[in-house]
C-alpha cells in the first residue's frame, strides 16, 4: 500500500504519523515544497519576539525522526501534477523527478499569504509575509536592525507581530483597511480591543483603521517609506504583509478535484475529496460550521491536526467523521487576550438566525483581588429558539476561559435557559461570584423572553 | 406583604435584594446572628493573607445601602423559633424581642464549622475557625504575631490558609486525617496537588496526611503545642480548625420543616421547603446533582447566589427553577490551581455508573513558550454510555479553564465522542495544539470502545 501526502506542516505531518501507526507495512511518503517539515507555524510570532531560544523549538518532528518511524520526507519538492485516475503524482525535486504512485493520497497543501495590490510591493527585499520558518528567521533578523515597522493588515498575525515589534522597541504602524481590526469579531468587541491597546504604557505603536497602504517607496532594493489612502507618509525599515491567506488549491483544481463554494477543496465528513481515495485536510480543505451547518473556510492549526488525524484513519480504512468547526480562536496582543467561538452577530444574521446579544464589562475575578483585570464578554443567541450561537471576549487572560466554556455549549446546542444554570467554578482569584457568562445569560434570557 | 429572611451573607442578601426589586411595596426584613451582612466569605483567606487593603473590601452591601432600597437589616439578631402555622418568627435581639409576622419566609442560615473531638480544643483562645468577618480579623491579627501555625483539615479553606500563612512567613503544619488533602478529589489527583506543593521554593510548610491532631496543649489560655496520632508534637502560636462545615438546620428542624437525606433542609426545584410559603437557599439547603440526579450537599457561595435569586423569584410569585449543581469548584494554593466539576470516580461508582478515566499530564500551553507550566487533567466518563461524568485538574492557572469547559458539556449531557470534536481555542500562549482535554477524550474514546 502506497500512501502519499502532499504537504507536511500540521495536517500533513499528523496524517503521516497516524497512518503509519495504523498501517505499519504501508509505504508513507511526504512531499513538501517547504524546507522544513512538521513545525508550529503559529509559534512564529513568538520566535520573532524572542520568546524562544531558537527556531528549532518550533520543530515538532525532524526528517530523521520521520525516517526512524519509516516515513520518507522529501523537502523542497514541488508536486507539479496529481494524476487521479492513474494514481500518480508528478514530482520535481532534487530527490525525484518522476511519477510517484499512490493508492491513497492525502492533500495537505495549506494556505498562502494574500498579496494586496500595492504599488512597489514586489520591488523591495525588506517586505515580508509570515508563513514558513524561513519567513520567521528573515523577519526576526530584519527586525533586529530596524527602528520603524509597518504591518499591513490587522488580523491575528498582524496583531501578534505588533506585540513582537512593540516588545522589541520598534515604532510600529499597523494599517487595517476595514473599520476594525480582527475582522472576524463584531465591531463593538473589536473596538474594545483597540481601547485596551490604547492604554498600553509607553505605547510605541499606532493602529490605523479605515486606512490602507497605497504605495511603497524605497531605494537600492530597500523600502523606506509607505504612503497611505489618507495621503500620509510613514518611514519604515521593515514591512510585513498580514492581509490574510488563501487556500492552496491549484494542484487539486488542475487535477479535476472538486473545489467547494468557499474556494477551498471540497471534502465530506470523512475528509474525502471528489475521488474517494484522495483526501484533503488542513488549511487547503473546506470545513463545515457546527452552528450554522454551512460551509466555511477557517484555516487554523488546531483544526488541521484533527483533520489530518481523521483523513489518516479513513485512508487506513478506519471510519472517522470530522464534525466541523466552531470558528474558535484565541490570540494575544500585549495586555489583551482576544477569543471567539461560534458565529458573530453579522454572520448569524446572514445564515438566517435572529441574533440578540449581551455585552458584559466586568472584572475577571472578584474586584478586591489585587490583580483583577477587566473582561468584555459578548454572547450571542437566537431570539426565536434561545439557542446559543457564539461568544467573543476581550481582556485579561480569563477571556479565553469564558469562550472555551461556550464551545462545549455550542457543541451541545444549549439554549441560554439551559446555560443559565451552569455551575461554573468560583473562587475570588478566578472569577467574580457571578461569572460574566452568567450575567450575559441573564440578559439574553430577558432578550429572548425566557424565564431563567 | 411581609417577607422575612433569616441570614444575610450570600443567599439571604441576594434574596432580599431580588425580592425587593420584584415587589417594591413589600416589607423586606433580614435577621442575622452575624455582626455583618452581605459579604464575600470566600475572600477571607485573601484578607488574612494581606491581599486586600481592608476587610471592608469584602462587604458587598452595607446596612445603610439596604436601608436605602427599603430593606431592614437586623444584625446580631438570634431567631429563636419559626412558627410555620401562625407565620411568625420569634426574634431575640437588641432591636426586637418579639414575634415578627411573615407571609413568605426565606431561610438562609448558612453553615457552621465542624469542631472535631480533640482534647483541649475548647480551652485556648488562639484556636480559630474561619467563617465570619470577625473570624478573619482575629486570625489575621494573631497570624501577624505568630511564627508557627497548625491547620487542622486539608479541604479548600485549609489549603487557602496554608497559602496565607506561608506567604506571611509562618512555619505551618497542616494535618489531614484522610489519606489525601481535598477529599472531594480522587486520590490520584490529590497526590498531584501534593507533588506540586512539594516543589514550592523555600517551602515553609508541611502537609501531613493520615495524621490527625489528638491533643492541644498550652498555658494561660494560649495553646502552644499539639500532639498528633503519630505521637509527635509540634509547636504553634495559632491553630485554625478547617475540618469541614455542617448546615445550620436546627431552627428549621425544631419548627418541623423537613430535613433531607443529606442532613440539609429539603427543598424542591423552586427552593420551597415542606411549607410552600417557606423557602430555603444557600448553604443550609439541600441540592440536586445534575449528573447523578441525586441529593447532595455542596455549600458554595456561587450556588448560594443563584438559589437566593430563585427563592426570591418564587417568593414574589414568579416561577423559577433551580436545576441543581455540578459540584464545581476551584481554589488556589501557592503555585497550584485545583479545580473540579461533576462526579469523582468514587462517587460515580457509588451512584451506579461504570466510570473509566483518563489522566493527562501536559503543558498548559505550547511547551516552547517561556512560562509554560504543567497541568494534570483527569476526565471521567461512563463506560457503558460514553457520557461525560466529571473532570479534575491541577496545575497552572489554565487548570480551571479546562474544568469550566467540561461544566457546559455536563450540562448538555455530552458523550466523549461528541466532545472529541470540540473546537477549543488554540494559540501558543494559551494551549498546546492538541488541548489536554482532547488528549483525554481520545483516551476515553478508546476506553469506552468508541470510534472518535
Amino acid at each position: 500500500m502506497n500512501i502519499v501526502i502532499i504537504g507536511g506542516v500540521a495536517a500533513g505531518a499528523k496524517a503521516a504519523t497516524k497512518v503509519k501507526r495504523l498501517l505499519p507495512d504501508a509505504s508513507v511518503k511526504i512531499y513538501t515544497r517547504d524546507a522544513h517539515v512538521s513545525y508550529s507555524s503559529c509559534g512564529l510570532p513568538y520566535y520573532i519576539q524572542g520568546n524562544l531560544t531558537d527556531y528549532t523549538a518550533l520543530l515538532v518532528r525532524s526528517v530523521e525522526e520521520f525516517a526512524q518511524s519509516g516515513i520518507e520526507v522529501y523537502l523542497n519538492s514541488d508536486v507539479e501534477k496529481i494524476l487521479p485516475i492513474q494514481k500518480d503524482i508528478l514530482v520535481a525535486s532534487s530527490y525525484n523527478a518522476d511519477l510517484v504512485p499512490f493508492d491513497k493520497l492525502i492533500i495537505a497543501t495549506g494556505a498562502s499569504p494574500v498579496i494586496p495590490e500595492i504599488i512597489g510591493i514586489r520591488n523591495f527585499n525588506n517586505i515580508y509575509t509570515l508563513r514558513t520558518i524561513e519567513d520567521g528567521i528573515n523577519i526576526r533578523s530584519q527586525m533586529l536592525k530596524s527602528k520603524n515597522a509597518v504591518i499591513i493588515g490587522g488580523g491575528y498575525i498582524g496583531i501578534e507581530l505588533l506585540e513582537a515589534f512593540s516588545k522589541n522597541g520598534l515604532n510600529t504602524h499597523l494599517f487595517e483597511k476595514n473599520s476594525h481590526i480582527m475582522p472576524s469579531l463584531d465591531s463593538d468587541i473589536s473596538l474594545s480591543v483597540q481601547k485596551r491597546l490604547d492604554k498600553v504604557e509607553n505605547k510605541n505603536f499606532n493602529i490605523h483603521t479605515n486606512e490602507f497602504v497605497t504605495e511603497i517607496i524605497g531605494e537600492n532594493g530597500k523600502a523606506n517609506k509607505i504612503r497611505t489612502s489618507n495621503n500620509l507618509e510613514y518611514n519604515c525599515d521593515i514591512i510585513v504583509i498580514c492581509a490574510g491567506v488563501k487556500p492552496n488549491i491549484e494542484l487539486a483544481y488542475d487535477s479535476g478535484i472538486e473545489i467547494g463554494e468557499t474556494g477551498a477543496i471540497k471534502v465530506n465528513k470523512l475528509m474525502r475529496t471528489s475521488y474517494e481515495y484522495i483526501f484533503a485536510c488542513g488549511d487547503c480543505a473546506e470545513k463545515t460550521h457546527i452552528v450554522s451547518g454551512q460551509k466555511v473556510w477557517v484555516p487554523l492549526g488546531s483544526t488541521a491536526n484533527k483533520e489530518g488525524r481523521c483523513a489518516a484513519m479513513n485512508a487506513a480504512g478506519i471510519y472517522c467523521e470530522f464534525e466541523g468547526v466552531l470558528g474558535s480562536m484565541v490570540t494575544r496582543c500585549l495586555n489583551t487576550t482576544i477569543a471567539m467561538t461560534g458565529l458573530n452577530e453579522q454572520t448569524a444574521h446572514k445564515v438566517g438566525f435572529k441574533p440578540v446579544s449581551a455585552i458584559v464589562n466586568k472584572f475577571d475575578k472578584v474586584a478586591y483581588m489585587p490583580d483583577a483585570d477587566e473582561i468584555t464578554l459578548k454572547v450571542i443567541a437566537d431570539k426565536v429558539t434561545g439557542l446559543l450561537l457564539g461568544a467573543q471576549a476581550v481582556g485579561s487572560v480569563g477571556a479565553d476561559k469564558r469562550v472555551n466554556t461556550i464551545t462545549s455549549a455550542l457543541l451541545g446546542h444549549l439554549t441560554v435557559e439551559q446555560f443559565s444554570s451552569n455551575d461554573i467554578t468560583y473562587s475570588p482569584p478566578y472569577s467574580p461570584t457571578i461569572d460574566p457568562l452568567l450575567n450575559a445569560m441573564q440578559i439574553l434570557c430577558n432578550k429572548t423572553s425566557r424565564s431563567c
